[in-house]
């Protein structure tokens, strides 16, 4: 295929792009590639070509998407939420393969290409959470490329059995990756939760990721414990800690011991930048080389109404309240969204780059700066070079199906 | 007219609206009014049917709005957006009236039927810019009420001649109300520039409305000066404190104390809720007695490249930094920017009521909460009782020309 006309991520040359294999086999100033004449041109007509983006964190197995509106009925703290979520998943079908599959064409037809979703994982629902789950990003494979975290939003310990079922779906290989929550704040017991959480990653050969509310000296404690374990462990690389906020509260030399315990052990942080909580510092952090991803967390559902599925809405907003305002600066955290979410995930990131994948998306911008602070309709959607949206909407599922 | 097959925006009843000269005069179950043989119906279809937004604090002298990109070139501080935004201005045809024409299309056509502006005023331009913003609000005459301030960005003891230009504006009646900024931060002499400033306004019988950006407690002492003043000029109900954010950053004593000073004259706050800035507590606020509006400030210029024009979208980052997840919630935002934006301006606000300026529009969403959270296209914009857009654009100028 050929995608003629596009203007790269600088915004700068017009390009033509030749998508061979699922790959970019060449990027050529417009009209100067001798494309094979059955190839399949696609006029990009001066639309900036971004890499696909990953969203890092997210939870589709809550969303109500595409459903009618549903007025948000839970109290205000985080025990509040997870009660309300667990009485009124049954009530409503929870999770729903339809709203699902909704929010997962809302996010594939707005450029994401890769997602890691965190499903609910305790005794009531079992693993039927992460089997609906599979069921409907099966449906959704070719389109967007989904990994679950086996999540235990009520707890591990708090919740005696749960660890059991993520134990069970590690063995049957239903997922790879195993979360862990709030190991002081929810659990009581850090220690024990994250030594739980170490075993059964190191037992099964799977990644970590953390959801991590904690704030100020407790939560920078928690990151400390996981920065030991991450290391005595060896799982260099294979951690993620989502949200983290506590590294923003804490004073400059702890942050600083932090972040280089982060950086020597590759251990990603995600951040969502939802509501009023503190912002990650993404620049110092860069500087300190600590890997930052993105993601949209909760889209309308039980936690909360809000939420597009967009991650370029995540970027903006991760940039607005960094106060980036520079064409540079909204770059940097266009590339959390993209580069950071998939080195969280341990995955070759997207880039407009002959021999990446050739996952990509075009939009009417001329620069990220605009995309970003625009966020106009996405002309045109790349998964592994074959098209999987067009002007904001998922093609045909029977379409890319043949494709594949 | 008949604007029939509407809910009522608390979600509730479907009901017909007959618009009569401008106004609401009847309100009924769906069906059950005899509308005059020659009314227009305008079908709801079920839609929301939601009272009129004020922009209560904008600047489309500076916007850049449906221009080709600029990329962001100011420095951190606002001293280097005020010089970059002057030395900019001429290079870049500022103000456009292109570009203030195409932001009050998109404003009215997203529900805003009432917006203060604030027009730079200084030696260099003059009252170049309150005559250019004059002609496209005029151009806009009945799509949607405009008023100007005159505002001296660059200081009014820092720059002199400013003073003396406001003077002239106002002594011709090209605006109704003055402007300030930043009486210690920016022009070093608290007093004397709040002196101006209500010494010009009490000569000529004309509002106030102070830029105040200064924080902590140096902020609250200058709410204090203004507090001050408005008693001692009687100025009460005619004097705004935009952003004003210092409310929130010192000891709930002075808080409390500056809150019912607020009260007790009158003096109401905006809010635009930009960036990372904190958050005004609108449920406290209101608790208090200080009524508080809402704004987008500045939409894609030389100050920041993000902004849409559309108040629900500012609502919206009102609702969710606020962190407010339920209906009730988000419709306290959601009222910040109706009658907290009229109230400010000393205008009566809209409402969906018998008697009520028929300033309304129609947005497809169960309640409040979802408009705001997923702010649809608006269907429909009636600004005293005419329609001046539909489906998200401005109806043809001369449509509503002809109807007025």
């Amino acid at each position: 295929m050929l995608v003629s006309r596009v203007r790269m991520p600088d915004g700068r040359s017009e390009s033509d792009l030749l998508i061979r294999e699922g790959r970019i086999a060449e990027i050529a100033p417009t009209g100067t590639l001798a494309a094979p004449g059955q190839a399949i041109v696609e006029d990009g007509a001066g639309a900036l070509a971004l890499p696909g983006m990953v969203d890092a964190h997210c939870h589709i197995d809550k969303t109500l998407w595409g459903r009618a509106w549903v007025p948000h009925s839970a109290g205000a703290v985080l025990a509040d939420r997870i009660a309300n979520g667990e009485r009124r998943r049954d009530e409503l079908g929870l999770p729903d393969g339809g709203a699902m599959r909704a929010l997962l064409r809302q996010m594939a037809a707005s450029g994401t290409t890769l997602a890691r979703t965190h499903t609910d994982v305790d005794p009531e629902i079992g693993l039927a959470g992460i089997e609906r789950v599979a069921a409907a990003t099966t449906e959704l494979k070719g389109v967007i490329d989904v990994e679950q975290v086996a999540f235990p939003q009520g707890g591990l310990l708090t919740r005696p059995g749960t660890a059991e079922l993520i134990e069970e779906a590690l063995q049957r290989g239903m997922v790879q990756c195993v979360g862990g929550i709030d190991p002081a704040a929810l659990e009581r017991d850090s220690a024990r939760h994250l030594d739980l959480v170490f075993d059964l990653a190191a037992t099964y050969g799977a990644k970590i990721d953390v959801h991590l509310h904690e704030r100020g000296t407790l939560g920078a404690h928690t990151m400390e414990l996981v920065i030991d374990r991450t290391r005595s462990y060896g799982l260099q690389g294979r951690v993620v800690l989502s949200h983290a906020v506590a590294i923003t509260e804490v004073d400059r030399l702890q942050a600083e011991r932090i972040a280089a315990g982060l950086a020597e052990l590759r251990i990603s942080l995600t951040t969502a930048t939802v509501y009023n909580t503190p912002v990650l510092p993404i620049l110092d952090l860069e500087r300190q080389g600590v890997n930052v991803g993105a993601g949209n967390d909760g889209v309308r559902d039980l936690w909360g109404p809000y939420g597009s599925g967009d991650m370029l809405d995540r970027t903006f907003h991760l940039a607005y309240r960094s106060g980036f305002r520079t064409d540079e600066r909204i770059a940097s955290a266009f590339d959390v969204a993209v580069s950071g979410g998939a080195i969280a995930l341990g995955r070759e990131p997207a880039r407009i780059e002959v021999g990446a994948p050739a996952d990509l998306f075009l939009v009417d911008a001329a620069t990220i700066g605009e995309a970003v602070a625009a966020r106009p309709t996405r002309r045109l959607v790349l998964k592994r070079g074959v098209v999987v949206a067009r002007d904001g909407r998922v093609v045909a599922d029977e379409a890319f199906a043949d494709a594949l």
